[in-house]
């Protein structure tokens, strides 16, 4: 049998036995600490000369190095001081396999280092705490969207056609032809909308963007939900639901981890219920106040977006960005088609845009004008144009950036250590 | 407030507004049917002469026609003899948008035409019914290991090294580099099993091979469990109860679409409790009585698998492939160094091979031997052999295919039906 740190609770006064890695080390004469990692939770293992293994006891500091693997046996005890609660009382440990001139120490690494280490760094108590918070969401989102009778229905990677124009794409030769990886896979869901009604696809996505910012990934994930028959304050409706019960499940059950990360708990708390919603015009309003040389009109930078998060305590819905700014597929106001009915979500603290989205247009007629207006070709859109020749239906959906997400909750101010293996500007390794 | 065909039960009595697609009409003087679909189900409305609104009743033939978009009011009422279970006796239906010479009639098509219209062949009943097994199939992998304590860790899609051999790998232009699309992401999960202990991915993979047969797409979604300190054994163990759970959790619950499908349930009710397991030359034995011209050493074909699989009524579980025709980084037997330490699991029913993987090599000397012996670069291989240098451990994990496993489930012959958009030889449209 198998045991693992994080049920020790269940084995109390029963003699296990543990494997892991060496996290850190410490003894005198009398007493040896070893904390053990295990990947599901750490456990101080203590070894008390004359009641445990006298070579185990001898061997302790020579043997054990940080990262060494090593098996160690003993009985599990409640213990209030030790990390988790519980500690074992070791009778013995075996080495497994050393671990010589570990690379990355307690002591500080620029971050190069630490990236080019990432498959090691990776086992640090705080990068394990930001991928186990990862985990949780992405429970979470599917869990939502799931508990909703929403289907997923994942879009394909390799599209035949640049939808939005080639800038950004990154294509590859697919047999006699070129292929590009997907940067959205929204037209999708807006077909498997039609068969299914509540739909979303959850994959990584792709943008070949020469920037270094905090907030960008060459390689992100992506869950983009669709529905037929919502409109723009349906789809709001639906994105503030989602955003209130991804944060407050994460808060719930990943309490441990967000303490190792040191998040102020206080500010995600209040994530609940309406969020302030701002017409596009309003919160220029807002971002003229303190950046008077932004220009009407404009989409906005993230500064800007910082300059209105900061006014709240919760997420912002900012609707009807400028009809110029938004991909053709928007919906324009009826009552005024400067304005499309698009919505973005800005996360608090700064934190950025988190969501984007709207009602998509769903007369042909305007499509074909639109498509025209984009400068796009309309033969690569033929099977689009099919969703509106036959049995056209209003419908709306977003995409939510997973590592933007992640970031935001555990307080990370990088995106770059959100993710197992980032992707970025000049980075394709490990 | 929405209402949804799957949720009629909860509003007997009531009035309500379904909107939809109409999936199939008929009427007489007297009376006239409507089936609505919405995608959660289908719900026959029934319009009376003098009980509905007259011209609703009017216009019933000529406005709809199949795919048309209504709304309809009506109120709900139990019918045992209805699709579901409940009909609208209907009030009135209004025309949200016309659907003229829809493509995909009742009619037989051609494969060709089907697959050029994808998007709309999405919404007939069979791949509806397919594309929910899949979403129940991806709900019940994700449950099976979140509900174990593994942690979801995403391999990235780009990787910087052709890890083994360029032959079936797309290549794209990373910025001033070359980066490949990960065909497994099983060496990350390696790293993230070393800080998490039992992690899995679940992304895409992409494998360039000029095949078109009915078991192989270009791009296709894998799940990639990896638990530190397991063997081939454990590994095995996990992956029969895994199966077990996909295939029983999904007879449960996707009863009414596997019924559409007319799956044969007595073929999966008997995938619980162990598997058969034959060791590769017990199954060799197996092949050669019924295709003599098999050679001992090689690798399975479709047909030698389905030899094997029609023997059981369970998956069978074939271990200790020889090391010759596996992957370099598999282990070799410790007492047959012929052998190695993989297995893979073959469905029942000649649907092939679902399940590949094994326990991993852990000594870094072995290790760079076999990479030298692979025709491979030691250096793309640092951050791998990283794993060996710094607390070594043994470790097991494998790799499940969803679309082969969807369509076993859903007794469909060909993979092509079992995802959205299938990329083909010769297909990426639309």
């Amino acid at each position: 049998m198998r045991y693992f740190i994080d049920e020790l609770h269940k084995h109390v006064g029963q003699k296990v036995e543990l494997k892991g890695w060496v996290f850190n080390s410490r003894g005198s004469k009398k007493i040896k600490f070893l904390i053990l990692r295990d990947g599901t939770g750490y456990c101080q293992c203590t070894f008390f000369k004359g009641e445990c293994d006298e070579t185990s006891f001898e061997n302790f500091s020579e043997d054990i190095s940080q990262e060494t693997s090593v098996k160690v046996v003993g009985t599990v005890k409640e213990e209030p001081r030790a990390p988790g609660g519980y500690e074992l009382s070791a009778e013995s440990f075996e080495v497994i396999s050393k671990s010589v001139d570990y690379p990355i120490t307690p002591k500080e690494h620029g971050i190069d280092f630490l990236m080019n280490h990432r498959h090691l760094w990776l086992r640090s108590k705080k990068q394990h705490a930001v991928l186990r918070v990862r985990s949780e969401i992405v429970k979470a989102i599917r869990d939502f969207f799931d508990g909703r009778g929403f289907i997923n229905t994942d879009a394909p990677i390799f599209t035949p056609s640049a939808c939005e124009g080639t800038s950004n794409l990154f294509g590859t030769k697919y047999f006699d032809t070129e292929a590009y990886l997907s940067q959205s896979g929204q037209l999708y869901m807006e077909a498997t909308a039609a068969a299914h009604g509540k739909v979303y696809c959850f994959g990584p996505t792709f943008r070949a963007e020469k920037s270094k910012t905090r907030r960008h990934l060459i390689e992100f994930w992506m869950v983009e939900p669709e529905v037929a028959f919502n409109d723009l304050y349906d789809n709001m409706d639906l994105a503030e639901q989602f955003v209130e019960y991804i944060v407050q499940r994460t808060i719930k059950n990943k309490a441990e981890e967000l303490k190792v990360l040191e998040r102020d708990l206080s500010k995600l708390e209040p994530i609940k219920g309406s969020f302030p919603r701002l017409h596009y015009e309003e919160a220029v309003e807002i971002i003229k106040k303190e950046n008077p040389e932004f220009v009407d009109g404009d989409d906005f930078g993230g500064g800007d977006e910082t300059i209105i998060s900061s006014q709240f305590d919760k997420p912002v819905i900012v609707h009807h960005f400028p009809t110029a700014i938004k991909a053709f597929y928007f919906k324009e106001e009826p009552k005024d088609s400067k304005y499309s009915l698009s919505c973005d979500m800005l996360a608090t603290e700064g934190y950025g845009e988190i969501i984007g989205g709207g009602q998509r247009e769903e007369s042909i007629d305007v499509l074909k004008t639109k498509i025209k207006e984009h400068d796009l070709k309309e033969e690569d859109f033929q099977w689009y144009l099919d969703l509106r020749r036959y049995g056209s239906f209003p419908h709306s959906g977003f995409g939510l950036g997973i590592e933007r997400t992640v970031g935001w909750i555990c307080g990370t101010s990088h995106v770059r250590e959100t993710i197992p293996f980032p992707r970025l500007y000049g980075r394709n390794y490990p």
